[in-house]
């Protein structure tokens, strides 16, 4: 079976501008930023209210795709690890999920706290959080 | 830009086999299912062990692209929504995220329990869980 292409359906802007500046997970962050959506799927947003945390999946266009074993957060001493067992950007579908805390919406555009993910980075999906 | 394909990197055999049977979220469901990783990316998965909780990406082969409100949980008395703001399998780029425990390890083969996920469903991702 071969999957339909991914939508891109917005654009991030943030101040992380190097890979080596990224935090290395969503929870070790309060670095800001903007999730600019494209107009034509504004729609989708509504319901989404300040405050709340949302579940943002962003397509790591940087990331290389064709590596099963990593070190998991660079740290050799520990050996190596299968990508699907970390959250390592490199993995065979590079998709990130980042929860991010919603400060403020303007139309399109979402300020979010909590960033982990380059400037320029595609988002491919937005969820409500839920947890168990 | 046009993101590259998506790569399946296993299926999911499970007993949920038609849409109304799926219950509504993973946090919601106590399903028992298999997650068959193929051999050549099974390298992925050392590191999983059982009794873990893993964050499973699916691509909901059979959820409609097209729709941006949606009825949260099919219930009309609250009115429409954006996709974003809910966890609908309807949505531009139709990816489950569920976290699930893993109760055994056979190889390229995960039994996990929590399954709100057709048999059959493609899967592209599994990452380790973190949270704030």
């Amino acid at each position: 079976m071969k999957l339909p292409d991914l939508q891109i359906i917005g654009t991030l802007h943030g101040d992380i501008k190097r890979l080596e500046d990224a935090p290395k997970s969503f929870d070790e962050s309060e670095r800001l930023g903007t999730l600019e959506i494209f107009p034509e799927y504004q729609e989708g947003l509504d319901g989404i209210v300040p405050g709340e945390t949302i579940v943002v999946l962003f397509w790591l266009h940087r990331a290389a795709r064709d590596i099963l074993k990593v070190y998991p957060r660079g740290d050799r001493s520990r050996g190596l690890r299968g990508v699907f067992a970390t959250r390592s950007p490199a993995r065979p579908n590079p998709i990130a999920v980042s929860e991010l805390k919603v400060v403020a919406i303007h139309g399109n555009r979402l300020e979010v706290s909590g960033l982990d993910i380059l400037d320029g980075t595609p988002i491919i999906d937005i969820k409500k959080k839920i947890g168990r």
